[in-house]
């Protein structure tokens, strides 16, 4: 006996269908795009898929062990449940709302450096004429060669296409050239003015696309996304552990990837108002899991130390090869800039290349902060990279009222350092559902300057007494509330807990060794660092002075810091349009060496001490700890 | 409002299946490989695609005019029909029974000569240990420089099955190589006594398929089967036209094509007890359209002089870029040998490098008959090719009675001099349906020797007096009775008609003509030549004498001419175990000249010529004839 079907409908997207009595609510939603915001992949861990079922409720099981320990009191008696730990009852009809924060238009950064780089773009069209029926592919090539001194062969793809493309051109064709030796595509009549190529940065929490005219160059559009896959886990080793656990889910989490890309790429086009099918080529740069995902190369070696990568070099292959079609020409290549470790991926390489790094004079480091922070030092001597754990605090994530950037979140913290209010600032002046990256780093900052939490991150549970801004929460521990819950729109108080000052002290301490190890390991200090680049969205958002006042960074002299944006994307643009430039990309792949943190002798000790804070009465003995350890 | 659903149910072989009334049910039996023997594609022309209704023929249409042209008298009152002309009327249940004959299994040849060529495969297998969860691909690559010699790259395929090869492998995987440059699958364990390749003929009537051991160059078994494309017509053209009526129409009979292929590849495995999934690699041999057409390239310009094909070199693709996947090996290849012209394909290169005319001394001659017969002529200035039209006479089509070689066709004639008697002979000793290829030629040649047709092939209708063997037929012509209905399966008559004769007479007119004009173009006579080599299934089965007999080859001495079997399906099997017989079966296409008899100024007064028959009494004189016009 079957189970009967349930109609189900979502709210406020009005999304309905039909489903077998059963069915695992979350994975329903997740399938369908509805829900967006669980990050522990339907476990009952993160408590984010809250749901309110607004019909068909009476069949339900009672609210889960998890269930009453992840949402707060009340909640369940409004009728909110986690929609992980609901299956749909046997009712006709059963009504779901998401909580509308979730459906803001998270914000983005897409916007890197403009791509300055002369289109020298493997993908180039020749028109030939005069053809007609007896025309044939060698004949084809033949005056090619003749008209326009271009020797190629004709591939398979272009090689259908030929005789309808001779029937229908009327005496004009149009010849799609890859790397000036093989036609890929046979286009009727004069074709050569739509010649699109796009690039994509796939991180492990969003995807970018930009669309390019490859004849001149330019960026036409762009647009971005979150990363469905964050459905199956936040960070790199959760998915990699998801697709460890069956095999089929390495290409579930690939489709999920090449579904937003193809979706996104529609909308540059949309925007540009071009036809995706005039797309030939597509430049991909993200992490080195996201390229395995992005390929279907199961991840599975970068679980386990060594961490070392399925491939490293650069992957060229047709977009028909991927399993799931992008509307793009039939005959497009996709190619992957190469990986330097497991944990330096085809982003690093990338912004390298749009920072030209590797061909700078003096010694430079570039880092890309994020769950995973990326940081290489370059001199005369060569490149090396390393990868520090740094977590995804700084991402809004692993923290309790943490969420990405968006409309909602709080970025700006201010502490009154003589009452102890908080004031704060959201991205777009809403009422505030929960803080971001740079928020987490701007409060901490202020907790440290107006002497709430001190040296080791302790939040001073005796100002309590003098403030009910701290108050006593779970175990022996304090919070802070940063915002009453008659401030904010989940109804709920937001606050920064022992935990999260943690977080950051965790994070801010992987990135402070990693430069310094690094910096050790090549024999350089921090002064003689002529340019420091930070690239990816928290270093274009947050505070720099917040950044110092947590010690995150080597002292280099501010004046040398920059940051440069979306590196990464910009890399990508300028490999897609520039085929010198994806040679020196290349070049940057097998050049760059790897130095593996957890190997030294000294991280630990480092890793423990960097965990402290510098504050204010002693600032300078902090500065000083360092130079003594030199 | 559509149309209600009618349940068809089909026999002999009880396939049921739903559809909208109205469908037609020719389109509907082919769709499922019901109906085998149609030869006009459903056009009402040929008169086989004949079926009894058994239920259901209540709201059926009157016959039509041609059904009642081309179904005998009495076969309408007992229920047949011709399935194209009927549309299925609004009832629940339609029965429907194709004559078991339909159903026998054709006799095809695919016997060709012994390969004696030593195996030197494109795809080779290397064992590499030992391996670990942190060998990449580029350590792998290493690993089998170092211990092989071998240095690849790998693909993107083989990349993909790299984790997961080196997870299950416990510390061994087989490298799976192809041209000595590129692992195109990588195997858990040692795969290395696993690999197959298989050889493929797909003539315009068969497709025959043999699997081979890469490994030992030995064929394991082999398959043969109607071409299913017969449906929408007997000859090339037909399905060139078919092609050109819809652009869906290339795929579809491309699809029918690699359905088959599939199928017999699944038998030889069977056959052999070997899993397909080791097969890495595909040989295609066939006629220029058919290469088209399993390649899925349009053959529109093979429809208007000059008669090109759209390509002409050999073809090399992944066996997963054909629109129906095969059974084999994820990472198989495929490719086609070349073609000479439009009508002189990869078969006519395949049987030249079998018999090695390419580099034989002295002057040799290779014929391949079919619906259309190519000659090839090679000397020491290099060989020379033509293509006469010689249709499909001695496959049995386009003759009253004619049908495809199987165990209930007449193959042999003999006719009694004096009493005008007819004996035949059927392959496989069953009463006979009709007749073919080798039993036209026999026929035809019998009544010459016993003088009821003369010189120019009219039958003699005052021998209708003698004889009630001869009787008048339609118009003022006259037919030849040579299987009475109480002998035969089907109740009728089988005769050989005037037309009958005047489809042989053109047959060998074409043929002689082209050996005729190609000799004269190479400055060749008749006794110069060393050899001559019959290649195809007429060539193996017609008897020499009758061939002499009706006069379709130049003179050459007897004992020079051999005949080769299926030399096209031995020569793909050679250039799919060795890659220097690769190399020579690109230099054949590459330097065969051709030759076009339709624009030779001798071409129509030496076709009307050859029409004629050497009679016994004047042997000497036709023999003059052919000498005098040098």
């Amino acid at each position: 006996m079957s189970e009967p079907l349930v109609s189900v409908v979502h709210k406020p997207s009005g999304k309905a269908v039909s489903a077998p009595a059963g069915t695992n609510l979350f994975s329903l939603m997740a399938g369908l795009g509805m829900a967006q915001s669980a990050t522990c992949g339907g476990n009952g861990k993160c408590g984010k898929c809250a749901v309110k079922i607004e019909a068909g409720s009476d069949h339900l099981i009672p609210p889960t062990e998890s269930e009453l320990k992840l949402l707060p009191p009340g909640e369940i008696d409004k009728g909110y449940r986690l929609a992980c730990a609901i299956s749909l009852p046997p009712v006709p009809s059963f009504i779901v709302r998401t909580r509308s924060v979730g459906y803001m238009k998270p914000k983005l950064q897409t916007t890197g450096e403009a791509v300055a780089v002369s289109p020298d773009p493997a993908v180039r069209k020749y028109v030939v004429r005069p053809v007609d029926s007896g025309t044939s592919g060698e004949m084809l090539l033949n005056l090619l060669r003749k008209r326009h001194s271009v020797k190629c062969r004709m591939d398979y793809g272009a090689l259908k296409t030929l005789p309808g493309a001779i029937e229908r051109g009327k005496g004009i064709v149009s010849c799609v050239t890859y790397e000036g030796n093989t036609i890929i595509a046979v286009e009727p009549g004069d074709t050569s003015g739509e010649c699109l190529g796009f690039a994509a940065d796939i991180g492990t929490t969003k995807i970018a696309v930009y669309l390019v005219d490859l004849n001149s160059g330019k960026e036409l559009s762009s647009s971005a996304a979150p990363n469905p896959q964050a459905l199956y886990g936040d960070d790199v080793m959760s998915r990699i552990a998801f697709t460890m656990a069956r095999e089929g889910n390495t290409p579930a989490l690939q489709k999920l990837l090449l579904a937003e890309v193809d979706s996104l790429l529609l909308d540059c086009c949309g925007m540009a108002g071009r036809n995706p099918r005039s797309i030939y080529e597509g430049c991909f740069v993200g992490n080195s899991c996201m390229m395995h995902l992005l390929l279907g190369v199961p991840p599975r070696s970068l679980a386990f130390f060594p961490y070392t990568n399925a491939f490293r070099n650069s992957v060229t292959i047709m977009a028909g090869e991927l399993p799931r079609r992008l509307h793009v020409n039939r005959a497009a290549r996709i190619f992957t800039l190469p990986l330097i470790a497991g944990f330096v991926g085809a982003d690093t390489v990338a912004a390298l290349l749009a920072v030209g790094q590797h061909e700078a004079d003096g010694i430079h480091m570039l880092m890309d902060i994020g769950t995973n922070t990326e940081i290489v030092l370059s001199d005369r001597n060569g490149s090396m990279a390393c990868s520090c754990a740094s977590g995804p605090a700084f991402e809004g994530m692993h923290i309790a009222h943490g969420r990405k950037a968006d409309s909602a979140s709080i970025d700006s913290v201010s502490i009154d350092r003589r009452t102890l209010e908080a004031t704060f600032r959201t991205i777009g002046g809403e009422r505030p559902a929960g803080i971001c990256g740079s928020g987490i780093a701007s409060a901490v900052a202020e907790l440290l300057k107006s002497g709430i939490i001190g040296k080791n991150g302790k939040i001073r549970g005796e100002l309590s007494r003098t403030t009910n801004r701290i108050r006593k929460a779970k175990g022996d521990y304090f919070e802070f509330v940063l915002a009453r819950k008659d401030e904010t729109q989940t109804g709920r108080d937001i606050t920064i807990s022992q935990r999260d000052v943690l977080e950051v002290q965790k994070a801010k301490a992987a990135i402070y060794t990693g430069c310094t190890l690094l910096m050790r390991r090549k024999g350089v200090t921090a002064d003689q660092i002529d340019g420091m680049t930070i690239a990816g969205a928290f270093g274009q958002y947050v505070d720099k002075a917040d950044v110092r006042a947590i010690a995150m960074l080597p002292e280099v002299p501010p004046d040398r810091i920059r940051e440069s944006g979306n590196a990464a994307g910009t890399g990508a643009k300028m490999a897609l349009i520039s085929r010198p430039k994806r040679k020196e990309a290349e070049h940057i792949g097998r050049s760059t060496n790897y130095y593996e943190l957890a190997l030294d002798a000294d991280f630990t000790r480092e890793y423990a001490a960097s965990m402290l804070f510098p504050v204010a009465q002693d600032m300078s003995s902090f500065a000083g700890r360092k130079e003594g350890r030199k």
